[in-house]
């Protein structure tokens, strides 16, 4: 971490002088997977190479020596699609991204929920099949996050393979190598196995959000990162299992939506709306 | 739905005069399945007589002539415990209501989480088990209230009597008959049928809390209805399902706590608690 913290002060540095220097920047917002607001800490990420409790923020701080306040990179990245992105004028969404695992911002009331303990929002954890697919990061089985994210995607690309002998071009891909972008190129290319890979993909995760749609009743599901670039090869299937499962006050009425902002700029512009707050 | 507003206001008339008149009332408050407080309507509750959307806010103005505010009830008696009982001083908790069905309040923020449309906080009808119990009310299958109602759990002894044949004193009620007070009264006794049929409800209720928890990350669950009474029967499992089911930054940290308000008083209060936000 101390490396880490050491190569970014170098770096920022350079930005920071740029613009004026340290006196003109008012703090640093940082969103980072399992960032608290609360504590300034980054807590047991189960994604990350950093074990345990770091005080991120805290270390930030004593090395710029400016006030820096740390959430969750998907909370940071819900705040900037509400104020440049697709979320905008909505008080009631949810922003869920697929990139390597799944995160999750939800804003209420027009608000972040951060829980009591600033934790809110581990929806990529909840467990959609009971006794699923094991997560090897946290040791729990069948959560959204084992099947709806980019490891997933290969995940269960490999299972398919493995388990029968149907055709298809991702067998010349060894094991090790596949991973979601084989398996999307594969499926643009009509292979039926990389096609269903996607569709079973959107059937998990449409089921996912018909629980989180009958939580929190988001006028919209915002979605973003890497699996969204599958377009209606994962849209359409998890649409659909979206309505499927929602009782009927609920049906037809929650948009999903993509992202429009660059990939990792929402979370950037999301963070640095944490400053502005204090 | 007019004989009702009729009988009703006949009974509440004479409370009415006793107190002074309609002149000394504010408002009504009422807390109902399906309520919605955007619209003050009754929408497709499953659980009621009355289909389709019933506008039952704008009914009982006309009748009464002050004002009416309606809100779930599960909503309305989680206003009721946050201001009279068990969650008292907390801005983040989840109420359930293990009744004839399963209903809940979420308050995140200290606030209650209405959703864009009036309709959060519909967690009964979250799948816990897909393919599961068919829910007749809904179509749904392997809803949480398919299994942790009272008829759930009335299911639940039946689907054991039927398929096995171990030995259980339930036998002697007829299949038409067994409701789950009779499992409840069976399991004090012993029976292990009937102690396993809480067990499991137990373990899908854990399951569920499981998944609130790391949504929206509550100081508490509060449990309220018929089913509470089962007491450690019923609440050991779920804690043991619930603690086994959340990621590590959630352990042993969430209260699961009964409410003790009287059985009602909860929604009674809290609907009326609707009236002084006016």
């Amino acid at each position: 971490v101390h490396t880490f913290i050491d190569e970014l002060h170098q770096e920022l540095s350079v930005l920071i002088e740029k613009v004026g220097g340290v006196g003109r920047i008012k703090g640093i917002g940082v969103g980072a997977p399992n960032g608290n607001v609360y504590t300034g800490n980054i807590e047991y990420a189960p994604n990350l190479p950093w074990k345990g409790i770091i005080p991120l923020a805290r270390m930030l701080q004593d090395k710029f020596k400016i006030p820096v306040r740390l959430t969750n990179d998907a909370n940071a990245a819900a705040v900037g699609e509400m104020m440049y992105g697709a979320a905008q004028g909505m008080k009631d969404f949810i922003m869920i991204t697929l990139g390597t695992g799944v995160g999750s911002g939800i804003v209420a009331n027009g608000q972040l929920i951060y829980g009591h303990d600033g934790f809110a929002g581990e929806l990529g954890h909840t467990t959609i099949i009971p006794d699923g697919r094991l997560h090897p990061g946290t040791g729990k089985k069948g959560s959204l996050e084992s099947y709806a994210s980019a490891t997933g995607v290969a995940q269960s690309a490999i299972e398919i393979l493995e388990n029968t002998d149907r055709p298809s071009s991702l067998r010349a891909i060894p094991t090790g190598e596949l991973n979601s972008k084989a398996v999307f190129e594969a499926a643009t290319k009509g292979d039926e196995v990389a096609k269903e890979v996607f569709a079973f993909t959107g059937k998990v995760l449409g089921m996912a959000l018909a629980n989180f749609v009958m939580f929190s009743s988001p006028e919209a599901i915002i979605l973003f990162g890497g699996l969204t670039k599958a377009g209606d090869l994962i849209l359409k299937p998890t649409r659909e299992h979206l309505e499927a499962n929602v009782i009927e006050i609920f049906q037809n009425k929650v948009k999903i939506l993509v992202s429009h902002l660059k990939e990792s700029d929402a979370a950037i512009l999301g963070a640095s709306a944490l400053m502005w707050e204090l």
